[in-house]
Order: structure tokens, then C-alpha cells, then sequence
């Protein structure tokens, strides 16, 4: 079957045609993949940088967020049927540990994901564990059930943050800076800033009907934002950028007892002005990771029945499946919001 | 009366004969003090720190936590009686600004500090607003009553970060670590470690009866904290000592979700992992500064007249208030715990 | 002035022209009053009940939700000015008690209610005290800045509540259950269900763009809300109607784990199946009264910053003051939304 | 073997010699039973009250709350071994439904419960899936284990109603107000009351170093409540009685905005004020149920290994398994606090 694959270590990623999955095992299901969307951690291991590098045993099939079919079912499953159509939780918790056991699965310390640690969904077919399997309502398109992961990086920032009557300020517009300005808006947000450099992805925003989208390398942006906020500063960041320079400008603006909600990862170890920017302003930083399983889940589902259209804003390219190397450069160059790769036009010919 | 100021912008505090003060004023209080604490605000005035340099304006009678009697009452205000005896809120918020009316007067932009932004409580009288007075149960004793303040500090960051049943690490052995330490405890802790280099201070950590007491200068206090918490690590770190070093480790050690409570002032910036160590563990960091008002206050006083046994550990020394010298020097040797000034003592001649 | 009072202890409401207000003393403002909403509170009064005969000293002239232009300012008051357009939270609260020191002066049980307890806003002009004034921005109508505090009240129910992803039933569709239907909806709740027998209240829900709006007389009513949610039932239950049988019937198909929000006030006690309904299932039911102050009043400046068409399809009439009597008639007949009396009109002689 | 069984649809409970349990099947344990508390829902079964009668299919093995030793263990189960000393969470839960994929496992409307609906622990033998079980630490004795169960119950209500530096009114001094009573004073209440009209019961409460024991029966206990909370009344009521009356009178007395958590099962519906001492008081009645899956039991550990004298305390009779009529005999009169019946001694021939 077609995949594609980190097959050699070093800079760029590959197709590669691969032998059908043996039947799913005890507790496992078979998809069938129709959608999947790249995601920034496909991009890090596509750049090889310092993690990817460190935690990929290649070669490894990539891909985590998508949605498909079911073909197959293993032993002691139930409640599923073949042809369901369904998306996944792509972090296989090991459901033992003290974490597992409190509700903090999406933390549990032997978590195996798929695409990075096991075989992914950047292929014909995955195993999944029929535990991780989220069925998808008929009414959501492919192309959206294809991104109900990283619309859950998002919904899981947004709810930890408590955005409700506050003005947030969102420093990163990629897709989950995105998807998360969607998200605050539709959930009561006095106000939505979105902070990003790059224009396609600030032309974005702007047709979020946000009420601010700044770019940060304009002197003015601060003035810009504090006016939004009168003068109040933003209550809630939401850090999805993993820069650092722009992590201290957000804490130096932001209201005394904020919350800062931190997803994005930054490439190595960040100065903070602890005392001044954080002790003496009462201010929290939230690490944010993965999605509360299954909370969040139900979350992103009630937001994409009533929103449809504003993940369709965020999702800006549908590629066949076999022109990956066309999304990965999309994504180098930034040109893009979330770019979705169509699996069922290896069969069709056709994108959906 | 009687005054320990910063008379001069250089290193040390000084004692002064200055005029009693005026009648207090619409909404103000007058207030004999009897006994007032030394603070680490206190030590950080009398070394003539950067933060204290710029923001004290000398001449200034320092001094914060105290109690004292009511001597003379303003106009408007209700509800209080001469003799009373009282301790105070040190920050005067505005009363008028967003944070002030929803509930977070403790981190009000506009806040004046007693003993910093205004005339302290190292004197024989201070002026207080009455909203700021704390009634004083007759049972709690003077050298109990002089320390609300720091205890509250304490309060604070253990109800921020919630202890119960968890387990705490306590990084940093001052008056306020272990005060934090004696109230974690209180609250149901699973376990309570102090973290603590000085041995004066480990051994009045070991008075209180904790889990471990351990010397992060030794290689094994890492092994040992991980054994008392079951290799788990810490869940909750309540950060007092300000160092940068011993909180990087104790984000390294602690649990994934940990709650990272941050009091202590470090004297720059601090470089942090926060994509390995917050945002993958999912860990939050929540600067804690001042007191809620008044919750705080309620708290505090619940715990000392449950267990004033365990606030006198803490406080190691009473000195007559014109032995302040020596009181200034026992925190330069650490060899103390929390240090009160007995002021009553300018008229009586003996401690109390 | 003209005032409109509870002049005798009977079923009714009477005009007066009443002497101008003295001067306002200390820390108190004179606002002369623009428009006011009729509140249900007006209407128990009216009615004269149990509760309204037991509380009211009559005369008393009557109303609390209202806008209106600062005209004078007593001593002691910082930070307003003549002609500034204003609300007020009319709940005037000790100040002092352990409920106020702690963030929660809404349950004060020293409360004094404009209106109640002192002379209303129903006349040209009312004396309040500066700490309860709420700047109005200039974009919000009078019609709009009127409402305040009915919108308060829904906010606070709804964010006690807590709906966002989550299926909300709101019992009763008078105003309140319309402003909290349609903040509901802001809040990003997964689906809003109005139930409510009155034919000219459902219209207005149904203009709202609910998911449902029932008829509780009708039996389908059940099913359909078990349809709307999927067969789980709602987990927030908003209860305003203070209908004791509809409260049974909603707790009987809430799903597990339900938050019930109780502002409705039912005339006499009401039978609860404790055990089966709340125990077992882990049902919260959450007395909700007055608006926290202040966080509920930023709440809903926000909430009518972003939605003025919402607020406006509730407020179904304007009415000149001097037909007061038609507005409480329209409340008697439940043949409206919330009404609101201009009072301006009394020097214009036309409704703006 | 050995087991206590309902044999009969009528008032009474009796022992029988059953077969030895077949094998485990896959995902079950077999436990040895070494001791089991006599639980309240024990006692209904027994009184073949409405409940009972109306879910409990005869025969049935009773008890559910225990500790054993696993004696065999089925296919998939890891990380258990043979001779391992276990309790176990009694609730089976479907782990598939919306409120188990949401952390409210302890809500399931599909639970199906140890010696409720399938046999139980009053036998030589149980059956148990790993996943309900709890490994027991070599320092907590057999008798105490044999009750994490109701001790979870107790911990779930504590720590729901939030108990720290709070006034607290257990109403009811059973086995559960009585573990409450312990567990609130552990976590830092400011007074722990405990109301119950039972001599014998009070007399425990008594041993527990509390505040307060009042007999409600006595005129004087409202005022000797009010006093000891300084005449604000409580602000947190723990309802273990299922008394109607007795649940009025703590709403009478209780501060407003007090937490008030039901776990009592009242035998038919009760009739509240929810206007007067609900609604307008900002009131919430919280139903608590079961224990949460497995915090609680993390919780209810911790609290175990610092206070097992307050346990024993608690536990006042260990009688023969044998000897199982005396122990419900003691629960009819009320003369006991809990009832641990040992099993082991079916072998031995003496109590532990």
C-alpha cells in the first residue's frame, strides 16, 4: 500500500510502497484512510530537528490526524461495525499508571503516538485501538473530520484558559492559532487578537472577523492591542508560536493575573523575567498538551456541528495524497493554514 | 516615637526619633504597635537590592507585618473601638480598577505597600485605612498576631496550588517555606518535603514533623525525594527561594500536571525548558503574590488557632525593637527563622 | 418628581409626583433617570405577595434596573462626573460582613435593594452610591443600557452554570430565560432548549435561533429534548420559570451529573425526589441570586458589546413612563418580553 | 464455600454453602476474601426495603466493600500476580458511555455493582476485573482495608464540598459522617460539627477530637452550632442521614453561599424551601455518589498511611464471618460504629 514514510535519517520525507497491515490484533481496528491533515509535528520530523531525531526510529510511516473507514476489526471490540467512518485519538496511553488512572491520560509518561513511536496514518490502512477509535457524525465533511486532533490542541488550549468575557490574545496564527481564535470567539471571547508576521497566514485571521489581527514586527502593535483591551492589557494568551522574544512581549502586556496558555514548543530554552513578568503580577503559565481524552473530543464535535465554516476557513489547501511533497513546501514557506491530504484519490484518481 | 527607616540610599537600616504622627484622617486608623516581623521585603530594603533602590523613596519607615492597638479613629470609619487590638493588609489597593472589582485586589496596578510606597510599622504608630484592619482573636498571641502577613503568604500558595492528598515539594526553607510547610500538612498533604541548603533552617523544618527534609546540595536528595513520593515525583512545588537552578530541577523532578506555585523573587531572568518540562508535562507555573482579601486573612486565622504550636517553631527569635541590628543580622547568617521586633518593649523595658 | 410607588398595602401600583431628592451625601450620586426595565421583582410587588407584603414598607417608590445621567456628586466621590451616563447594581451590600470580605457580597445579609428597601429608580431621579455605578460605554442604547441588571442575572446563572460544549435546557421563557438563552448561545453551549407553555414568549425564543423551543404542556416535548440531546438529556438545566413540577421534570431527564441552575423563586416549598433524581445521579442544584459584583457586570458588558440584536429581541416594548400601567399589564397577560419605561419621555414628551 | 447471600425475597439475610467460583474469564481476577465491612446499602438489603426489593434479584451474595488476596487471575489481565493483597472499587462501569469517556465513571447509567448486581464479598470467593482493583500497601491493616470503599465514599464528599479553613455540619454520625468527620479535620476544616441524635454514635464522634457533637433532639444544639462557628452558621454541610428534616434545618442554619454535599438516600421525596434557603441564600446541594474512578482512591491511601488511628476509631467491631446476624443485629440498634466481618477466620477459627 502507498504511505508515506521517514525513511532515511536526515532532512525530508518519502513515499513508499508498502506491504496491506496483518488483521487487526485483540482490541484493534483497521481504517481505511480517506483524509489526513499535516500537522506541525509531521513538519518537525519532515525538517529533522533535534527531537524528531532523537525519538524517530526510521523507517516510520507519519501522520496522525485523519479520518477513515473501518475494514476491520480484531477480537473482544465492540460497539463498532465495519464501514463506520471514524477519526482517532492518536495517543496511545498505557491506561495503568497513576496519571491514566486520575483523568490524565493525555500526560501519561509511557504514551506511544501514532505516527511518531508506531506506524501512522499517512497510509492506505492503521491500526488503532478500538479505545482511541471517535466516530464522526454524518454531517461533518471529510475534510474536516480529517482535523479533529489539532482542532483539539485547540479546543484543550482554549477551555484550559477559560476565555469566556476575557480578551485574549493569540500569539501564532498557524492552523491551531487558528482554529483557536474560532474556538475563543464562538465561546463568548470579549475580545480575539490574533499576533502573526507571515500575511497569508494574517489573511487568515483577518477573515475570522476577529477583532484585531497584528502583526508583531509593526511598532504599533502594542498600541494596537492595549486599545482593543483599553488599556487593560490581554487576560488570556494563548502561546501556540514557540518564540520565545514573543512569549516575553506577550507577558510584559498582559493584565496583572492572566493566563497564559503554552503549546507551542520552543526550539530551546527561553529567558523569563519570572519575578517582574510573572510572581509579582500574579500571572499563570498553563502547559497544554495533546487533548483530554475524551473531554475534549466531545468539545470539538459540538464546535465543528455549529461552525462548520470556520474550520473550512482554516483549512485552506486539499491535496491528493500523492502530492505530499507540495503540502510539506507549503507549509516551509508558511503559505498556508492547514493543508489536508485526500488518501481515497489513490483509489478515485480524483479529490474529493 | 521611635522608627527603623531607611534614612540613606545605601546598604543597611537605621534607627530615628521622629514626631508622633497626626490624626489619622477620614477612613484611617491609628495603631500602637506592640510586635512587628521582619520580612524578607524587610532584608531585601536594608540591602538596598535593585527592586528596593528603585522603588523606595528615602527617608522611609519600613516595617509591614505587625500587630498593634487601636489609638485613635478617623472620621467614617465603623466598626472598630480604641484598644482594639489588630493586625493589617499591608497593600492599599485602589478599591477602583478592574482587577480591584472583580476580586483581585491583591495584584491591583495601584497598590501602596505599608513600609514601602508609605510610612511602616517599625514605629511606635502606624496609619492604616480601617478597611485594611484585621480583628485579632484574644487567644493568638502577640508574636503569633505580628506574623498574619507572611503566613498569609504562605496561605496563599498552598490554596492556590491545593495540596490535599498530593505530594509537595517545598523548595526553599525561609519563615515562608516554613510556614507553607506547616499549612500543606495541615491541609491533608500525602506527603511534605522541604528543600533546603542551610542547616539552622533544615533543622527547624525537621521540628515540623514533614516527610523529609533534604539538602539539594547533596547528590542524593533527588533519589530521596523521588522514594518518599513512590518515583512519581512531586505534584505540587511551591517555589520559595527565588533560585533558578532549584526550580529548573524541581520542574525536572516533578510529576507531569504538576502545579508549580512561584513566591519567591529571583534576582534576574531564569532560563527555563518550558517545551520539555512545562508544555509537554502539561505543568503549570502560577505566580503568587500578596494575599487574597480577605479570604487569605480567614485562612490564616482558621490555622493559627488550630495550630499555633506549629507557628512558634517558625518563629525563632523575639528581640526588644532597638536590638533591630540584631535581628537585620540573623537574616544575614539565615540562622533564623521568622525574627519579631517587640516594640511594646521601648516602654516597658522587657520582652513580652 | 414623578415616581411610580407602592403607595398602599394592595394588589396595584400608583403614579405620585413626589418633592425633588435632597442633595447626595457622602460617597453617594444622583443619576436622573433615562429608561428603566420592569422586573419581575416590580411585578411580585405589584401583586403584592407573600413575599413582597412582608418585606415593603410602604410608600415606597419602586424599580431597580435602569440608565441614567449622573446630575449630582456628594463628597468623597472620585472618579465620575456630571453628565456621565450610568447603571447601577442595585444590591447595596454592607461592605464589612465575612460574606463581602470574601467576594461575595451578592449574598450579603445586610442587603439593601433600591427599589425595596430605599426609594427606586421608577422616578426622575435616584440617589446611589458611587461604588455601585456602572459606566456605560457610548455604543450601548438606553434602551439596552437599561437592562442591565436582568441580563446580570442570567449571566451569572449562565456562567455558574458553565455551558460551553454542553447541552443546556432553560426552564421558563420570560426575559431572563431569553437573555440567558441567548448567552447560552454566545457561550458556545452545544445546543439551547427554551421550554416554555406562553405562545408569545416561545415566538421570541424562536426568533433567538435556539435548537429547540418546547411546550412543555405538549407531551412530545419530553422526546424532542431527548432527541435534540442525542438520548444523554441536558447536563445544565437553567431553572427560571420557579414552577415545581417542571423542576421534577427536568431533573427526571437531566443526564447524570447535570448542573442545575435554580433563580427561579417558587411560591412555597416544593417535593424533591433527593435520592433518585440528585444522590445517585450527582446532580448539582445551584441557588443563583443577584449578579457577582463586579465580575457579572464586565461579563455583560461584553456579552452587549458583541450581541445588541440578541438583547434587542428580548426588549419587546418602550413604553413612556407615564404608561406604566400598560407595561404592568403586558406582565400580566405574559404577552411580552421585557419592557422598558422611558423616562425621559416625562420632559420630551415623545419615547426616543 | 462459605457466603452471606439474600436468599429470599423477604427481611432477613442468610448464609449458604455455595460452589467454588469457576475460573476467571478474561479481564477478571479471583479474590480470597480476607475481611468485609457491613455496608449501609448492606443494611437495606437486609430490611428489603423499596429499593432493594425492586432492583435485587434473588439469590444474590452480598457486600462489596473488602480485601482479599488474588487467588487466580484470567487472560489479558498485566500487572497483578497471585498471593498480591487487594481491595476493589465496586462499581462496574460500562467504560464506553459519554459520562465514562468524560471522567464520570462513577455516574454510568449502565454500572453494575458488586453484591448488588452480581455476587458479592461476603464469601470465601469474588470475581473482579483488574481494572476495578486496588493494590493494598503492607502498612494498612486488613481491617482497614476492607473499608476503602465507604471511606471513599466519605473522602468523595469531603473533597467535593471543599472543606479547608470552612465551618463544617456532618449531619449524621454513621460509619460515613464519622470517616468524614476524620477526613475534614485532616484537611484543615476550621470546625468539624457532627449532629447525630444516637448515643453511641456521638460517643465515637466524640473520640475524634472534634469541635462539636450536638444531639439534634436538644433545643440547644442550633445555638451551640452557631456559636462555634461565631454566628455565621456553616458553610459547608456534609447530609450522610437521608433525613428530610434534618436536611431543612441545616439549610435554616447554614451561611449563604454554603456548599452542601448529599450523600444520605432520604426514603421518599423531602419538601425544601428552595426559594428562601436555596435560591436566595446562593445555596448549592451537591449529590455525591460512589467514589471518582480512582482519585478518590488515591486520595482515600494518602489519608489512610497518615491517620490510621482515626480509622480505628471508627471501625468498631471485627466479628467473625460467621457471626455475620450479630453484626446486622448491631447496625439495626445502632450500637456500632463500623461492622468489618472476617473471613479468614472461616479457616483459621479465629479472628485476626
Amino acid at each position: 500500500m502507498f504511505t508515506i514514510a521517514k525513511a532515511k535519517s536526515e532532512y525530508g520525507i518519502w513515499s513508499s510502497d508498502q506491504p496491506t497491515l496483518a488483521a487487526p490484533g485483540r482490541g484493534m481496528v483497521m481504517v481505511d484512510v480517506i483524509a489526513a491533515g499535516i500537522c506541525g509535528t509531521d513538519f518537525h520530523i519532515y525538517r529533522w530537528d533535534e527531537w524528531s531525531s532523537s525519538r524517530i526510529k526510521t523507517p516510520m510511516t507519519i501522520g496522525h490526524e485523519f479520518v477513515g473507514t473501518i475494514s476491520a476489526i480484531g477480537e473482544d471490540v465492540a460497539g463498532f461495525e465495519i464501514g463506520e467512518r471514524v477519526s482517532a485519538e492518536c495517543h496511545i496511553a498505557c491506561g495503568e499508571c497513576a496519571l491514566c488512572r486520575t483523568g490524565n491520560t493525555h500526560i501519561c509518561e509511557k504514551t506511544e503516538i501514532i505516527g511518531v513511536d508506531r506506524p501512522g496514518a499517512f497510509a492506505e490502512q492503521v491500526l488503532i485501538p478500538a479505545t482511541n477509535l471517535w466516530k464522526v457524525p454524518d454531517v461533518i465533511p471529510n475534510r474536516q473530520a480529517a482535523v479533529f486532533d489539532p482542532v483539539g490542541n485547540a479546543m484543550h488550549m482554549v477551555t484550559t484558559a477559560k476565555v469566556t468575557a476575557r480578551d485574549v490574545l493569540i500569539v501564532g496564527g498557524g492552523p491551531i492559532g487558528l482554529f483557536a481564535a474560532a474556538i475563543a470567539k464562538s465561546h463568548g471571547a470579549r475580545t480575539v487578537v490574533v499576533q502573526e508576521p507571515n500575511q497569508a497566514r494574517a489573511a487568515i485571521a483577518n477573515s475570522l472577523d476577529l477583532d484585531l489581527v497584528v502583526n508583531p514586527r509593526q511598532e504599533e502593535s502594542r498600541s494596537e492591542i492595549l486599545k482593543v483591551t483599553e488599556a487593560r492589557g490581554p487576560d488570556v494568551v494563548l502561546e501556540v508560536s514557540g518564540n520565545g522574544a514573543a512569549l516575553n512581549a506577550a507577558l510584559d502586556i498582559a493584565a496583572p493575573g492572566a493566563t497564559v496558555a503554552l503549546l507551542g514548543i520552543p526550539g530551546g530554552p527561553v529567558e523569563l523575567d519570572l519575578g517582574g513578568k510573572v510572581v509579582m503580577k500574579g500571572i499563570s503559565l498553563i502547559g497544554v498538551t495533546g487533548r483530554r481524552m475524551y473531554e475534549t473530543w466531545f468539545q470539538v464535535e459540538a464546535f465543528m456541528l455549529k461552525n462548520p465554516e470556520l474550520i473550512d476557513k482554516v483549512i485552506t489547501h486539499i491535496l491528493p495524497a500523492k502530492d505530499f511533497a507540495e503540502g510539506f513546501k507549503l507549509m516551509e514557506d508558511g503559505a498556508c493554514g492547514k493543508v489536508v491530504l485526500d488518501f481515497q484519490s489513490l483509489k478515485t484518481g480524483t479529490v474529493q
